[in-house]
């Protein structure tokens, strides 16, 4: 995909004017605002500090949706053929994706226009891979500020696809309103156990490529998940994770789907649950940013940058008490006049 | 319990002595020690990681169990007769609690001698209560240096007691070799949920009560939670978390507990995990007490504490971007003088 250019030589970018081209739906407005966000350079950040602040207004109006599951589960597929039913229903639907290990000169990027041949043509929709390398806190920060955007651009629904690894799955169940879980279809002995720690996440359970000669096994593995749920699953009085069956091939369930994300919605607001679960998300994400703030402080100081290993090594042997090698660390930090 | 008494008058407190003491094994400096450790005192705290310095080497040499479970599961009456067996055994048990909700002028202490007949008067075994109040980080980092002394004094096994609530729960298996989750029997509709999240910690589970009439649906209920976990847990080549029955009053199962805590240590040791699991344990440790640190030094700054639930608030409201109150956060911070 093309990346937009910022002009490095330039002191100043019209923010206010990038702002207004994005809440017009300029799509190379939106997509240079995202540029801005993830760039490393420090006065770009000013500047999408900036152009965040003037959109604040405009945005949280979209259903957010996250989509999950491991490599083959053919996420991809499903969100192209998911993301058009909605843009037939009148949806404008963005695609973003969270992915840490992705690169941009690198071949798999999730949420590659390449491999969404529906959405990457469809004006109402807007893809954008992974923002590339850094921690995950990063990553995630930068998809976030990216949905936001996208939110005051006037897309209604955002989507944000996953790879199916832990921390990747937290850090978006933790941006998201809604969080479905794809699996693959397989009974009995193929059946593919629910990763540790998934169940904390999912909202819904669906089992993918319930098509052809597969729709018996995948029916058989959602009743078999949909018996361990029950037993796994201490009740919870506004929503229980349905497991569902469907197929990003043929569209079968996808409006299930989409239905059962709105009842959800529904189930949520009914008790204030959904907005506070954004209340609490914001926060955490402001800590989070935060405590990446700090680390970094550390991580550019050449003089503490030095210390950190050292100290890391002397704990996890048990030599250094944790406390004392915190404390040391307090000190670098509070002593270092550049910090 | 009774405490132990600092004498907040007293310019000096002879650590070394201490330490010398508490790796004799003497009850009474094992208790001042971690009297000392619990102190809020600025200056008890530098003498607490004088001291533990002095022991680290002496430390890391016990077997470290966590164990959970609702209220109500019998963990008290469980850990008293386990406990027991292993004195028996020629074991020297020790016994801590996590509990953040605790407090000392409180009925309901976890580790409340009152509550275990058996070990509270057993000479080779200690109980030390949870560390009342405070943040569940500072309870758990407490618990944790608790730990490191009764190493030194000798205890070979460490028995860490935990409420059956999520955040707790995460802190104590972070704090342990091997941990443990308490069941209630009952099979059908009366099968306990297992809890969202148990799963990425335990290392076992036992159905608790599986004595008189109740050996029945203790059986069936571990066969419930056994084929569900079959289903719900990816294949790991070292360890599958093993489904028991058990009974804290006439102490069936409690050999096979042991039996199976010594098998996950020897499989773990074969390949190395264990220790790496210590390392981890400790650097993220590390970590956690820095992060409380900083916390604290916003809060402890009258002029920045006040403006925390205020970015807080905004933030959760969606007026102002994570980011750049996250900055202003850090801005404070840096351009406090007392800070």
């Amino acid at each position: 995909m093309a990346k937009e250019t910022l002009d490095a030589g330039k002191p100043t970018i019209d923010i206010a004017s990038l702002a207004n081209r994005i809440e017009e739906g300029e799509r190379a407005a939106l997509a240079r605002g995202i540029t801005l966000i993830e760039s490393r350079r420090a006065d770009h950040r000013a500047f999408a500090n900036d152009l965040l602040e003037l959109l604040m207004p405009n945005t949280g109006k979209s259903v957010r949706v996250g989509i999950s599951g491991v490599p083959g589960v053919g996420k991809s597929t499903m969100i192209d053929l998911f993301g058009a039913t909605l843009t037939d229903k009148g949806h404008k639907v963005a695609v973003l994706a969270v992915d840490p290990s992705s690169s941009r000169t690198g071949g798999s990027i999730l949420g590659d226009k390449t491999r969404m041949e529906r959405l990457s043509v469809d004006r109402n929709a807007f893809i954008r891979p992974s923002p590339s390398a850094g921690t995950l806190g990063g990553v995630a920060a930068k998809t976030r500020e990216a949905m936001l955007l996208c939110e005051a651009a006037g897309f209604d629904v955002i989507l944000v696809e996953t790879v199916g690894t832990g921390q990747s799955e937290t850090a978006v169940s933790d941006m998201v309103d809604f969080f479905l879980v794809l699996m693959l279809p397989g009974a009995g002995d193929e059946l593919q156990g629910i990763k540790k720690g998934i169940l904390e996440l999912a909202d819904a359970i669906a089992v993918n490529k319930a098509d052809g000669e597969n729709i018996d096994r995948a029916r058989a593995a959602a009743a078999e998940y949909r018996a361990a749920l029950h037993i796994m699953t201490p009740q919870d009085s506004v929503w229980s994770p349905p497991v569902m069956t469907v197929s990003g091939q043929t569209g079968d369930g996808l409006d299930d789907i989409w239905a059962t994300i709105n009842q959800h919605r529904d189930a949520l607001q009914a008790v204030g649950r959904l907005d506070e679960k954004r209340r609490q998300q914001n926060v955490r994400w402001m800590w989070s940013i935060f405590d990446d703030q700090i680390k970094a402080l550390l991580r550019d100081q050449p003089n503490i940058a030095a210390r950190v290993p050292e100290l890391e090594h002397d704990v996890a042997e048990g030599g250094v008490a944790a406390a004392r090698a915190a404390a040391t660390l307090l000190a670098l930090l509070r002593d270092n006049p550049d910090t």
